[in-house]
């Protein structure tokens, strides 16, 4: 019997992303391609929100552009990305009409597998760009974002995937972001899914915990067939299981990916040297930190934290904010902790701390997410905490979107003066500020990179890592 | 159904010596004993050939008194040693009467478990220690150093098991030392192991190339119930998996080892700030490397590999001698690599590419072991290079140590100047002319450890990193 396992590996999107704050450029990934190309990778992951954001914000490319040469470098393997459902790679909810636009776009300039998700878990944010993937003859991957609670049990799960299956998904993903799925959960789960859907099941593990290798393997034994994984120089840790070790670890048995370990390890060492030169985004300590076992708050979010608290002088009360955590996400009804609800739990868990009294001051975010703009969520929001949010403020409980109409035309008169294409419009649109800047810098020939610490710079001299704390930090 | 699995934690030898060159200090482990000792593990590995090194070496203290000294701190939790058989610590094979005394020796001094090996898996250099362990009444574990090669299959290893078996071992140990075993591969050999002897199974695996923590999984699934890992601030990489990583992988579980993560926890905070205090002793890249996988040879290997081409200004024909590994291995029929065949091999290897003619010199060693004074190899040997190495000189058949008469006393009078106990002899007879100078240096309080760097000077100023190279890197 042979049940042969893909893979998609991670490098060009989660994998930097994970590691070196996103920072990889496209003149860093094209010169592999034809290698990665030869692989035979179910697809390679190559573009998503982070990415999108440090293209414009600090690498000043064009994202457009990267996944169109991307696709030219790649023409036989289906290059894959990450969408946040309705709010696509930006941080808010957007009409219908802009998201339909988003995906064909995407399609047009390359992608062949959308992975979609929505940090609620909620399926009414995730249809309508589940539909425009299946309008553009791509594939649908819907994604559930894995998490723990006690409304997260097995037939939640599993529910999710059957609405995902209805939706005429053609994958399911599980989305581990915080590498807190354990490998006996993984079992259970993909065994759950796969008899309930009958789809493909992928898996997605962060290897913080030091879980996601093991969560793999059990994944596989019950029937996932396709796998994430990303190439030892920008494997493990807050990033992925290694793709050489998987592959190894299932060569010669019914799983074996056909993968060849020397084809691969050109391409590691050539990410070896890519990855020196972005020294100044490492972080202090890339090895597992099961810590995430305990408290359950992801890396990614304690990073944000952290920088938070540094900012108000209040490092020294991480712990209180650690423990305050579960607290504000039971009072919201336990939402999977992944962009943007990390941020909306971990803002208010902050306050809750610093202010000496627990929602005394109340986010806009949170707000937002008791009136149901956020969609709805897993559990039941605590209602005194609603209370003091919103008091009598109206809370919606139709899909959030359905309360914003068509906004396409809008976008396109407001940036008509320096848009030149609908990817364009796109970019604004994710970005308002930020993308307006881009387009006027990039009609005027003034797009300026940020700078590189040259590689010498790291041994001699000042070695105090420039990890960047500017950017915020996504879960993913 | 509950298999519990018991876990051995390798903080204080191995994970030590695998990521900062076996350096910590006794005075950096005492502290946190009690944490350890109330864990309920079921052994701490804390004494080896290395640490006995190191002490005398560098640290310029007294093993036997750092053994002591843990076995007063830990006085619930049997305590661990790797025992190289005849060769005991050292690297040369020993009369019986010094294996006898040192193995008498080190149990009276606080080792529980002894964990024996033998380089060439020759099972007549391990009997005599063997028998010393279960004569003094503590734990015997015979350890199979696992390696792939056309002779390894898994008959051979379990003609290896019984051997043990027969000897009186009380568990049988699988030694991974280079992270080749697979999952796979680990689930057929435990599986074969049981079956034939009945024994406890333990398994050892360094992390290196991303496979450890499956291999241990699946491992367990075929009924080893004994596991090595470390704690997380000394896991991973050229170490071993993190201890909360399986304990979490195997909660819930049947295999669930009944161990808290919040006890672990504080156990990783402290090391994670002794860790720091070692920075000078880092290598660069502690992530997973599974180029093992490609090439066979070992990491640790590979590191002093490089040092002797560096040495010889000829980094650039590393590729050469990785090629060059393989045959020299298959040519003395295939010994595992461990310490010390793992010099024996790779040292010919570099003197075959540099010499421009295979054998053209051959090293002492290589003759030694042509004349079997390190046993018999698991695989024919190429009669054309043993030719070449000892033309008509005689090979031996019996074992090596046979033809070793006793020799305590000899050693005793030699020493007895600055000898003040028999645990001195056995530390001059480990290590004669550093053995001595150790001694002496003791008795006229002249003993001065190398100098640790200070920790702020890894981030202001030069941070070219100190890595041991002057240190014989042994593979265990
Ligand atoms: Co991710
Ligand atoms: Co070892």
């Amino acid at each position: 019997m042979t049940n042969k396992v893909f893979i998609t590996d991670l490098v060009l999107r989660d994998g930097h992303q994970s590691l070196i704050a996103t920072r990889m450029r496209t003149e860093h990934m094209l010169p592999i391609c034809a290698k990665l190309d030869n692989i035979g990778f179910w697809s390679l992951e190559a573009w998503g929100g982070a990415t999108f954001d440090a293209c414009v914000r600090f690498l000043k490319e064009d994202p457009w552009e990267r996944l169109a040469k991307l696709r030219k470098a790649l023409p036989n393997t289906p290059i894959q990305m990450l969408l946040r459902g309705q709010n696509l790679l930006g941080y808010r909810h957007y009409a219908d009409d802009v998201v339909r636009a988003f995906v064909q776009k995407s399609a047009d300039n390359g992608v062949d597998v959308f992975r979609i998700f929505d940090a609620m878990n909620d399926l009414r944010n995730m249809q309508v760009s589940i539909d425009a993937v299946k309008k553009s003859g791509k594939m649908a991957e819907g994604a559930i974002s894995y998490t723990t609670s006690p409304v997260h049990d097995i037939p939640h799960f599993v529910e999710l995937a059957k609405g995902l299956a209805n939706f005429g998904c053609d994958t399911i993903a599980i989305k581990d972001m915080a590498g807190l799925l354990t490998p006996s959960a993984a079992f259970e789960l993909v065994t759950a899914i796969r008899a309930a859907t009958g789809l493909p099941v992928h898996t997605h593990s962060h290897a913080t915990s030091g879980l996601a290798s093991m969560t793999q393997l059990k994944a596989i034994e019950a029937g996932s067939t396709i796998i994430d994984t990303c190439i030892s120089a920008f494997a493990e840790g807050a990033s992925h299981p290694t793709t050489e070790s998987m592959v190894a670890a299932l060569a010669g048995t019914q799983y074996d990916t056909g993968i060849k370990l020397d084809d691969l390890e050109e391409i590691a060492a050539y990410f070896r040297e890519i990855r020196k030169i972005y020294w100044q985004y490492e972080s202090k300590f890339t090895g597992v930190d099961p810590r995430v076992l305990i408290s359950q708050v992801p890396g990614g979010m304690i990073s944000n934290l952290s920088n938070q608290l540094k900012e108000q002088g209040a490092l020294d009360r991480m712990d209180e904010v650690l423990a305050e955590i579960p607290r504000v996400r039971e009072d919201l009804g336990y939402p999977p902790l992944v962009t943007p609800t990390s941020q909306i739990v971990g803002s208010q868990a902050v306050i809750n701390v610093l202010t000496g009294g627990r929602y005394k001051t109340i986010t806009n975010e949170v707000k937002l997410y008791m009136q149901g703009r956020y969609g709805k969520a897993p559990g039941k929001i605590n209602e005194a905490v609603r209370d003091m949010a919103i008091s009598d403020q109206e809370v919606i409980t139709c899909r959030p979107a359905d309360l914003i109409t068509d906004e396409m035309d809008k976008l396109r008169s407001e940036i008509e003066d320096v848009a030149k294409s609908e990817e364009d419009i796109l970019t604004y649109a994710m970005f308002p500020d930020l993308g307006r800047t881009f387009l006027q810098e990039r009609n005027a020939h003034t797009l300026t990179p940020e700078t590189l610490l040259p590689i010498e710079a790291k041994s001699s001299g000042d070695c105090t890592r420039f990890a960047a704390d500017e950017f915020r930090v996504t879960l993913h």
